[in-house]
């Protein structure tokens, strides 16, 4: 028997992080008896009266949101992080250890409509998203003790999403945390090494073989990555090496918009469903020298596993031990690129 | 204003992994508008005729379950490791890197009552339970090729388990997982800085302070880690060091199944539902010398935070950047101490 990993249980490695992951190949014919999800709802009024991120609505902390007809920004009402904190450390014989941290945490509004989600986005309303996403950086990065700056979006209830309006959220603070942490050693060791960016030379592999590719423009390539760990978890990878979202030209944001457009379409129509996913522009840290390794990336984290109500579940095995995935990267490709490009419910 | 860890957003320390973890004290009065889970069932037959783990029924491979009377285990049929995996590595340049793994799966059911969890088991139950981990430990140690054993269990359907009746499982493999390899250098590092295991110095640390303890007897401690992710995350730790379960005598043994039964019946009475979680036995690697550091332990990741319908989402900036939670490890502990240690179903 010789081994194939289209067949047999093997490791793969993440050059992201430097951690492996298990695949099961073999695993798919798993019957599932366990949870189902209740089917998301997909149709929503385009405002909702009772939606605090809707123009004009009332939120929490009793402010009035403005009419806004552009994707807008405000600063979270429950806040993880902070401005104000007070510096300080505990250190209890090195076993006991913790440290202030100061962050600041905004939430941006993809859309004055509350019954959109990006897939349905005109590309240029994206633009749009995606030049808050630039400017937004940029003033946070103003702030000389910040140092990391996480832009996310939590799409879907099942994804710990608490209001469906189309919303993304941004976490910037003054220590870069452990999964950016992770991704600046891989960069650096191997720009050190070869003088080039990690994900280029991956890139150029990907391009060569084509079996995880979903699709592309001239700007942007979405595949799923060799070391995936969610069944269709994707990465975006810009061409041209850069650092931060604001080093995009006019032509490439343009891109990013459509790419952004066609992948989401893409896993909508997957199982016919608003696609629930975690999603996540991964930036070089700020006001800590160069980062000529660092390339920009975006991850897509979707839960689900087999229909709009079946998902994978990181749990026992995975806490304890190891992340897991049962159908290979190879057939979730293959699977996202042979979708359409036109959303289900406009057809 | 001085930095207290009760009120401020800050950053600990797990020293068991190396890892940072982002704690947000101030945020526990956040309004809960987003996914309601359902309410678990807590009455079930205690023979169900459909269920694949009860004594004499058929399983998905075509077997028949034995007619057992005390804790039961079998090969699971849907391995997602596998004995007869050939050997072989992949290597593109270093960017596309997989290799093969072997290993063994097990499930393990608790009980023939399909009504049953661990907190509803008589002691001298739970005792078999774990002298049946011992004895399957020991037996997947014999093979020379076997390198890491994890035992552990998924409880509740929200932590995606897919049947009911009281089990866990064992994956059992040719290298050590990402999690266990974490610990195993943490604790040969401390080792060789120290010569004692960092739990014991971490134990009477916490021993001291008591502000985390949740309760102990006099050979286990249970308490809310200073490092702890989930909102009710536990780990249960042994005061003498050992390695493996197997190293326990009989007077600990029993201990550890008071102590287990002790723990999940403050669990079940904290929201008065069947509480669910995955918990997992950290053991030394097997055949591979000598592991002097190695202090045997055992978490309880669960995923619940307000209620028995409103759970903690590890999401978009978590998966992204850095585990982050609400409540802290002392509110956490102090509210699981003072709970009674009566199932709530007895009363
Ligand atoms: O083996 P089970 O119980 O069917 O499956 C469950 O536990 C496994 C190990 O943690 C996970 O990989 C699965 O995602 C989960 O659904
Ligand atoms: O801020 P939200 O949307 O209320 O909350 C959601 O996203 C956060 C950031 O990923 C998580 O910490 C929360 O657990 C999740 O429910």
């Amino acid at each position: 028997m010789e081994f194939s990993f289209e067949e047999h249980p093997h490791k793969r490695l993440n050059i992201l992080t430097g951690d492996w992951i298990l695949v099961s190949p073999h695993r798919t014919k798993r019957p599932w008896q366990g949870k189902v999800e209740a089917h998301a709802i997909t149709t929503r009024p385009s405002y909702d009266p009772n939606c605090y991120l809707c123009p004009g609505n009332k939120r929490s902390d009793g402010s009035i949101n403005p009419d806004y007809k552009a994707p807008f920004a405000f600063t979270n009402d429950f806040s993880s992080l902070l401005k104000d904190t007070p510096d300080g450390i505990v250190n209890v014989k090195g076993l006991l250890q913790a440290k202030s941290e100061k962050g600041i945490c905004r939430v941006i509004c993809f859309s004055p409509r509350h019954d959109l989600t990006l897939p349905q986005m005109d590309v240029t309303d994206i633009v749009d998203v995606i030049n808050l996403w630039k400017t937004e950086f940029q003033e946070l990065a103003k702030n000389d003790w910040m140092r990391y700056i996480q832009i996310f979006e939590n799409k879907g209830d099942i994804m710990g999403c608490s209001n469906p309006h189309p919303h993304g959220q941004i976490w910037a603070q003054s220590s870069v945390p452990v999964e950016p942490e992770k991704e600046q050693i891989q960069f650096q060791k191997y720009f050190k090494e070869n003088n080039r960016s990690i994900l280029s030379d991956y890139l150029a592999e990907e391009e060569k073989s084509k079996e995880r590719l979903v699709c592309e423009n001239a700007h942007f390539v979405a595949l799923v990555p060799f070391w995936a760990v969610w069944p269709y978890e994707c990465i975006l990878i810009s061409k041209r090496q850069v650092q931060y979202t604001h080093q995009f030209n006019e032509e490439e944001t343009l891109a990013l918009a459509e790419i952004l457009k066609k992948l989401t379409i893409k896993y909508d129509n997957l199982f016919e469903t608003s696609f629930p996913y975690s999603s996540g522009i991964h930036q070089a840290p700020v006001n800590n020298g160069e980062n000529p390794g660092w390339h920009w990336h975006m991850h897509f984290y979707p839960p689900l596993l087999r229909s709009a109500t079946v998902k994978k579940f990181m749990v026992g095995y995975e806490m304890m031990a190891n992340p897991q995935r049962d159908i290979t990267a190879e057939q979730a490709a293959k699977k996202l690129r042979e979708l359409s490009d036109v959303h289900y419910l406009s057809k």
